[in-house]
């Protein structure tokens, strides 16, 4: 299945941390959306562009298994990559490390909408994922 | 100068505290914001009723001073005024209170849009704080 | 399998949504961990019990699948459920109502340390789930 | 009045938006908080040496005024400058541009305890400000 791969780099901030000291869960799925975004504008096919066309990238399904906390002030790496699920749905894989150990994993499943209405994964798209 | 006032009640969650065990301050402007929410709606003029309209009462300044902080699960009031600054500015103050101690107060102003445009505060408003 | 359920009411909050119009995904996460806090207070044994006696619910997966939106000022209804999964694994299943319409579902894993360390679920936790 | 000075780019996410299209306004304080860190690393006094000494800042008030709205994906420059207040009081400022063209404007005020309790400002810091 053709893929494509990114790797996005992050610091966590101050204000992503909870009273357990370590990054809270919910700010996974955050960085998660800045590297789908980084990895779209990779493609050449930045987000803002979608959406001057009215196109979205809808999440429909979100999942995140967190092995070892990042805390503040961690430097990781997202390994970010983008599949063709099936003709309405992308899915992102993600796997977050820090040096070569891994923290979390997650996915996150996704349709396209363009005017609120669910369209097919437009051919441009498919032809970025395919190139 | 005539002004409306509520009591609101929130309690802390999780989620909105940090590693240094207390509440982020970036929090109070989004409690400040459902103090405002609970005010309107008991003036009889609760948020969706504006956007319908097109109206959007469009944050122009906050400020906040904590003196003492707040932490999770703390149960807290909101003393919320709303006043009118002049034609075109609205203002809403606050002061934060778990039992008689005063933890925080603060202060935001706000213009009125229309459709984007900025316009006077209509009179609906000034009557509904006049009343 | 013994099961402890309870419904959670919560409305949206303006700072919740996102420029889609909709309550950002990440959000809803932080309405799970709030229907958490609500079921383990309605059992007897509310977090900050625990935090006192140092035990934590640590989250290792989370999940949410989105079928419509939610928007500002929306209330929904969460149906929580709690069960233990395993010695070291307790399980919560979420199902967001708006009316009797289904709009997302989700689940939670999670494990429970005391000072830091891995535990077996403790005997009243068992217990309070079992009755 | 000798002060330091930065400036700190960063981008918008989508996250950080609500349904206005806008950055939601609580969202300038995380900004503001990122550029502080940005500063203090670039003194040469990053705030994880800080934590580790026991030492924390603690934001005392903060203000922001929004002149124009910053939207996704804007990518703007935070001008900020430190300065020492008084034996026991720092104070940041942030202008927020984009191009050449004013946005925002902010300042925060901070204390710092040292493992709870309110102390001077430590010499190091001052030597740090005045160099």
């Amino acid at each position: 299945m053709p893929e494509k791969k990114s790797i996005y780099r992050r610091k966590v901030n101050f204000y992503e941390t909870d009273a357990q000291g370590v990054v809270h869960h919910s700010n996974y799925f955050r960085y998660f959306e800045e590297a789908r975004g980084y990895l779209l504008e990779e493609l050449g096919y930045p987000y803002h562009k979608m959406h001057n066309e009215g196109l979205y990238v809808v999440l429909v399904e979100g999942n995140i298994r967190i092995k070892r906390p990042i805390v503040y002030q961690d430097t990781f790496d997202i390994e970010i990559s983008l599949s063709i699920e099936n003709e309405y749905s992308l899915s992102f894989g993600y796997k977050i490390y820090i040096n070569n150990t891994i923290h979390s994993t997650g996915y996150t499943k996704h349709c396209i909408t363009k005017n609120t209405k669910l369209i097919k994964i437009p051919e441009f798209l498919v032809n970025l994922i395919n190139d």
